[in-house]
């Protein structure tokens, strides 16, 4: 065999990839520096989605053209949470050293979950801080995740394989003595149905509890709740307390839910995907003390804490509980004293993945950039953002506060003397799409009480008290040029 | 409010920013460019260990700072998967472009489920460039995740609600008239058991089918177990067929997996996680043309298409039961048909996520690199590695082939006259470990038979047949130092 015979897909030009390399950051700091100034997003041409349509390529391009490509057809169409008036959905601008922090994960390109290399303590360390920033027990047990979904799922496959002395995890749920049953209230995020759903518990399992005025689960609804399924022979086996809805950042009694949880037996699980960090607002603190007791806490990374795509966490009490639902160690994995099969207890023990890229970094990388103290004051001022805008909704007669304000989400709407309910729905929802296609800004919209409102939900890094100014201005404005609908 | 009031994270110098990065991206492709001169592995010092054991910073530090530290602590410390000799577990070693893609993902850091944007339209093509490269139909449906464990599990969860009238994802695994069963072999990837588990199928519900001498599934056993199932009254409901195992890279057979599947009313999944993507090499094109008429087919990117972690894809035939195994709509996440809630069908009804990140553009970017004939020339290449590593040992009488080479791996020990099998062991993984620790290259081991055996798995785009040389070379000088054990 000769050398000419060995392909590779490394670049034949280093220099020429590091020059690109060097164009791409340049790009991206352009972008970033300047985001305040563009558009929050754009309508994609047709000519866009034609060219995103095509068959798969043969043979190759050069990088140079497939980074003009991109720039002509990907990067102007961007969705926008990067931007300092996106306020749709919860969802983080992200940081430039988190993004570069990406960049040299991806480059060292290991797989976190086995081995004996320097990614596997940076993910331990990082699961640390992430359980001391929650205020969990040091022995606590955590893994990261892509995000808020995973991390539910996986609480709740821990949750479902401790309960009783079922033995879940080997004989299954056809084997279960009856219908498992968990609580959570009417405004949970869908995700926790869908695990329920996906754990083979199926909707049959998930009994939502209704809300009062401020949309928060009704503690004696539960109770009741409880005390049916019991007399029915079910078995209760959790509790899902809410730390922010996304509708409203809406907080469960925290309180109340650890009590009733203890009273009944039950794992109380905490869902925290996006308003668990609020607990560093020293405004929210105590409202979200208890979760600190709670048997999981799910929580994310890109929402609250602004870190890049794709990174939640779960924590959960009890580790051995933890590592019981998912270890399993067949011969090609088998540890080692020495050498690259050493070292920490594989991930894949603690979760669903025994593939995942280094995802840690970035979250390593953040937490020393700002230090804990900064992250509570972005928290905060997120918080405060809110309740400024929620002052600049009442002080106008146009609009209309919709639920009470939580955390960093407001909704609201415009009003127009002598519209029904379908018509303010239509109106609203015109404001909203002009707000968007205008490039503006990016509220998004839900259902409260059956009425449509602007839903303003902010864990932007990037936004500043005069974006809330410009918000309602506009929002007045398009509302005034929208004389029938 | 004055402007000076907020806070941001973004740096208060771009320019030192972008010089940071900079730096980072001529960091990588030097380490890149100049590999193959440098050790694979490297123990980790107590001191690296030791500075990544503290506890969380209250106080931030500046990036430059920041990057320091990970130069001095992270980035020498790698897990090895980069490097040309990197053998061990099935981890591909990714590509230049394919990192700056995560640069750039990463940078514009949309969300990829829902919404009106372009990273919607690139992940759409990405997966019907999956089905392309798989031969499935154009109205299959696909997902991309973080690898084959979840590419496995959303496979088996669409396999799990689609059986019969149970209305599985409705009233629960309790509610089923019996206990599910699949069938997969004995040497099946551990993901599959930890599946049904997840799924709450138990353990129970796997059967494990021998294998013949090749490690592929004995059929005839399979056929005997499904009859013996339904006797009982149990539900058979899926076959799971394996194209290549990490042991060994066998291949299940597949034409009769699909005629017993049929015959049986079952669902036919294959775990292509590793070596789907044979396909592609005209020497497996034949054994493995039956994954084309599979219901779901899983397979990875950052294996075999040498994309930095992670993912991987699942592929499903029939569109509407994806879709029904997961789709929820929640009140926040009404399509609208303009503005940024218009477009195409939410990812998250295919899937578990809701939060993931832009991960279809590293696949985007490398599949114009390259196109599909080069790719299709890497895994040959591989594939004709592993057989000429599999020829050196036939060529030496001190080393010794412990399974057929199928696809890219090749299993061999080194022999020593008189020696039992436990010192055969020990002397084997003895050899393992100082190849590791003196820096030269990392296979990794498994037990075949009951006998230790070094283990040469390679989905490799550096590896050169040289390397294989030095490897063969470097097992014999390091077993002929070791005289006793």
């Amino acid at each position: 065999m000769t050398d000419k015979e060995n392909l590779t897909l490394d670049p034949s030009n280093w220099e020429e990839m590091r020059k690109l390399g060097h164009r791409m950051v340049d790009d991206l700091i352009d972008y970033w520096a300047t985001i305040r100034e563009e558009k929050i997003w754009k309508p994609i041409p047709a000519e866009v989605k034609a060219f995103l349509d095509q068959p798969i390529p043969e043979k190759g391009q050069s990088p140079e053209d497939i980074y003009e490509e991109f720039r002509q057809y990907i990067f102007p169409y961007n969705k926008g949470n990067v931007h300092p008036r996106f306020f749709a959905w919860i969802q983080g601008t992200g940081t430039p050293l988190g993004t570069f922090a990406d960049l040299l994960a991806s480059g060292m390109n290991p797989n976190t979950t086995i081995g004996e290399h320097s990614a596997m303590y940076v993910d331990r360390q990082v699961v640390n801080w992430c359980k001391q920033l929650m205020n969990f027990p040091s022995e606590a047990s955590g893994i990261l995740v892509s995000g808020g979904s995973m991390a539910n799922i996986t609480a709740l496959t821990v949750a479902r394989n401790s309960f009783g002395e079922e033995k879940i995890r080997q004989r299954g749920l056809k084997a279960a003595s009856a219908q498992l049953v968990l609580y959570c209230s009417v405004e949970t995020h869908s995700c926790i149905q869908k695990a329920a759903e996906i754990i083979g518990l199926g909707t049959a399992a998930v009994r939502k509890i209704g809300v009062n005025d401020r949309f928060e689960m009704k503690i004696e609804e539960l109770e009741t709740q409880i005390q049916a399924d019991l007399s029915q022979g079910l078995l209760p086996f959790c509790i899902v307390g809410t730390s922010g809805t996304v509708n409203t950042g809406a907080i469960d009694p925290m309180d109340d839910l650890l009590s009733i949880s203890k009273k009944y037996g039950l794992w109380f699980h905490v869902d925290g995907a996006y308003g668990a960090l609020a607990k560093l607002d020293p405004k929210y603190a105590g409202r979200l003390k208890a979760i600190e007791e709670a048997d999981s806490l799910a929580f994310d990374l890109h929402k609250w804490l602004y870190v890049p795509y794709e990174v939640g966490c779960t924590l959960i009490r009890d580790a051995n509980k933890h590592r019981e639902a998912f270890a399993i160690t067949p011969n090609y994995l088998l540890q080692e004293s020495r050498g690259l099969s050493g070292g920490l207890d594989s991930i894949n023990n603690y979760g669903f993945e025994l593939s995942r890229g280094f995802k840690a970094l970035k979250i390593w990388m953040s937490l020393k950039e700002h230090g804990r103290e900064k992250y509570a004051q972005m928290i905060a001022q997120n918080n405060r953002q809110a309740e400024y805008l929620a002052e600049l909704v009442n002080q106008h007669p146009d609009l209309e506060l919709m639920a009470p304000v939580s955390m960093s989400i407001t909704c609201f709407r415009m009003k127009r003397k002598g519209w029904d309910e379908d018509q303010l729905r239509r109106f609203n929802r015109e404001i909203l799409l002009r707000l968007q296609e205008e490039g503006i800004a990016s509220p998004s919209s839900t259902i409260l009480h059956g009425k449509y409102t602007l839903r303003v939900a902010n864990v932007n890094q990037r936004t500043r008290m005069e974006d809330l100014d410009l918000l309602v201005k506009e929002v007045l404005r398009i509302g005034g040029e929208i004389e029938t609908i």
